[in-house]
């Protein structure tokens, strides 16, 4: 596509880049997309898929499908290995890419706050693949526990240690709550699924720390309630094949073990090292720049999205750090990150068009939400919060309404509806291939560990 | 559970095991079921997920939650890996299992009539993990030729092969049409998705060979209006990374090579290597019996699915060879596996409360379907045979009816409707680890088999 027109690159379809390719739909522009997934995911509902709630399909659409009107616009699936500001080219898996104006959207992955070795088995969520493979994890537990020879065995198969106290890992936990007291109350015959432990541990000392604090013993009475131990101000000191070693805060030298087959990982997100690979590219070429990256890898930008001395590289999303005049970066949320999208593609397109710059960008926050098994959430709004039934009924009808794209609400309101009615997780699926020593008590630990890690793969 | 109990096992969570299991809800007996999956699957619909119609949990179901309510019933996730017939006795991946009456329902898989190393280029569809491996590599093929560097690489990229005329290489043939015409004609900016070629070959000389001979010309015109090219008389002499290499009938020694990146078998079934185990086991027990596996390795069963001199042991669906008197065997299908599985539940009942022996089984037949495309089917019912539109609502009808205890069929008729009137196939998800070779030219054949083999595997 040599035909002069200016040639914009996007890597990411995720909320950022997909809103910024929409913003441009009409630009004078060669638009090429780059994402590692043929999908766009809508995160927000990754731990239904993780638990059997919803379908891989139910949450996510084909980035082509999504763009496929945008007739400026092609898309590539692959992955950026390399990039040259200088020269305004990207290395990527399917050869070189050129650029005149970059909108790096890359977004984030878990962090071990540099316990990589606990990777192996603490599983974060991120991706469909991840959700898969937790889904199977989860489910694989409570299969090898109806054939576990002895009650020890048993207890470890039947804990679900949650590590990180934020959205993620309230949720999470209350659909493992739920899925243990009532999805699979009448499954099993050697034990009775609701005495599965089900612990979520924070370090700080509340969950949802990021919510206003009225609204964190609300969500743990509902956690309570669906067989979910709160355990705050508990630090993991470790995690490995058997469980994980906490600390509490309020009494140091006192570790417990606690024996777990299943430990999840919500506690930290770190920025796409894509961020990393953009600075130090800035870097060479003018050595005197000062270019940050905050703790999390998040890259700094100008009010506008565009890096200092670059207006042509914008860097959107979680993989940027950005704040109002002094306030607080914003968050890594779906929400900021689509405005931030269209925000960006908006001011490119005036750009093209010669019209000069575009207003500064101000988020409109209109809250936070959580959801805490079936029947309850907590809504951290502008102007009011609150939790239980109600917030449950507001968080559904805003996650339905926006389903756009995905496959359609109908579907996945009458699957919610049926799963409400029937307490019901239909897509309580195993897939991948079984190796059976996971099944068995003479497991090997080898064996297990390289079948989950291609199970995550895949 | 040796509380002394009459010990059912039941092997294979298919049509048949499931029926048998459920006919025997309320028998004073101990029973379990065992199954390599957790899930039962409508495998009529197998065809709609390798060409992401559907997602992997509208067709199947936990298995443990179908007979959640048997409480009579232990489900068990394992292989069998030995029968012997003489101790009662069945070796398995969680241990020893014995029985006093032996269900084996283990189905079937594919056959390449002795041609196994063509397994790894031609993929063949019975699981759900082969069903998104086919997505993912029909998928891979549209996104590889998006990048393809030259026009022959990308022929090769938009060749798909369907060896096998039957149902289900019809349905494949037919989504793939659709997909390549409808579904995606806007997706692509370097080559138009219509032009891609869909064979459909058939040895003999008509497709669906067991239908009534008129329905076969329907079926083909029917192909053909969603771009399909049907080959009958045509057989494949050899399957390769490359490609195919296909002789007609009429002038042999004239092979033809096609370069397709994507073989898909659809040609041949052979039953479950459990045969050939039981009746290994039979015979070291007594030389003389006589018990013979037919040409696909289905076992010989009495008129009650017992084994000749062992009564305690029935064999039912794709596993066994039954006749109505004189009559052909009956086909390895949903329909006829359900009511063998509820005859054999039935007898066992029975047996179990002293009851005298029960009629002999009747298949009642009541047709066959098969879907071309979006809007068109085949029927061959008792009575009546029909193509076109009419047959494709009925056949839509039917298999919603059927779709009990799946996810609820209101979410499945929705997912229908709108695909149908939207012709887009929202679960076009491309899972796995993805291998960046395998959408370039420069691909390592060997990493690239490899490849998909993990994805075949998950």
């Amino acid at each position: 596509m040599s035909n002069g027109k200016h040639k914009i690159v996007i890597v990411g379809g995720g909320f950022a880049g997909l809103n910024a390719a929409r913003a441009l739909r009409k630009a004078d522009a060669d638009i090429t997309v780059i994402d590692r997934a043929n999908h766009h995911l809508f995160q927000p509902l990754l731990y239904q898929v993780a638990t059997g709630g919803l379908s891989p399909a139910n949450i996510s659409a084909p980035i082509r499908g999504l763009l496929s009107k945008n007739r400026n616009t092609r898309v590539v699936l692959g992955e950026v290995t390399g990039i040259d500001a200088t020269n305004h080219t990207l290395e990527t898996s399917s050869g070189e890419l050129e650029y005149d104006t970059l909108v790096l959207a890359a977004g984030s992955t878990h962090s071990y706050f540099g316990n990589d070795a606990w990777a192996e088995n603490a599983s974060g969520l991120k991706t469909l693949d991840d959700a898969t493979a937790i889904r199977r994890k989860i489910l694989l537990a409570f299969e090898a526990a109806e054939q576990a020879k002895t009650e020890e065995e048993r207890t470890g198969l039947l804990t679900f240690a949650i590590i990180g106290g934020g959205p993620t890992g309230v949720e999470l936990a209350g659909a493992i709550g739920e899925l243990s007291r009532q999805t699979l109350k009448n499954d099993f015959r050697n034990f009775d699924p609701s005495k599965a432990r089900v612990l979520l541990i924070e370090a700080g000392n509340r969950i949802l720390a990021t919510y206003s604090e009225s609204l964190s013993p609300k969500a743990e009475k509902a956690l309570r309630k669906i067989g979910v131990e709160v355990m705050t101000g508990t630090m993991v000191t470790d995690v490995s094949e058997d469980g994980i070693n906490v600390e509490r805060r309020d009494s140091p030298d006192s570790p417990t073990q606690i024996p777990a087959r299943t430990v999840l990982w919500a506690a930290g997100v770190q920025a796409s090292p894509l961020g990393t690979m953009l600075v130090e590219s800035l870097q060479q070429e003018n050595a005197s720049s000062v270019l940050e990256l905050d703790r999390i890898g998040r890259v700094s930008v100008n009010p506008d999205f565009t890096m200092p001395g670059h207006p042509e590289i914008f860097v959107l999303g979680d993989l940027s750090s950005f704040s109002h005049q002094g306030d607080a970066p914003l968050r890594g949320t779906a929400d900021v990150a689509a405005a931030e999208g269209k925000y960006a593609g908006k001011v490119i397109s005036r750009r093209l068009k010669g019209k000069s710059s575009t207003k500064p960008f101000k988020f409109r926050d209109l809250g936070k939400l959580a959801v805490i098994g079936r029947s309850s959430a907590v809504a951290d709004l502008k102007f009011v919060r609150f939790g239980g039934y109600l917030a449950w009924q507001f968080w559904l009808f805003i996650h339905v309404l926006k389903l756009v794209g995905y496959q359609n609400r109908t579907t996945v309101l009458v699957q919610w509806a049926s799963s409400y009615f029937t307490r019901n997780r239909s897509a309580r699926l195993i897939t991948g291939k079984l190796d059976w020593g996971e099944l068995t008590s003479d497991r090997a630990g080898e064996q297990q560990r390289t079948s989950e890690r291609d199970a995550a793969q895949h």
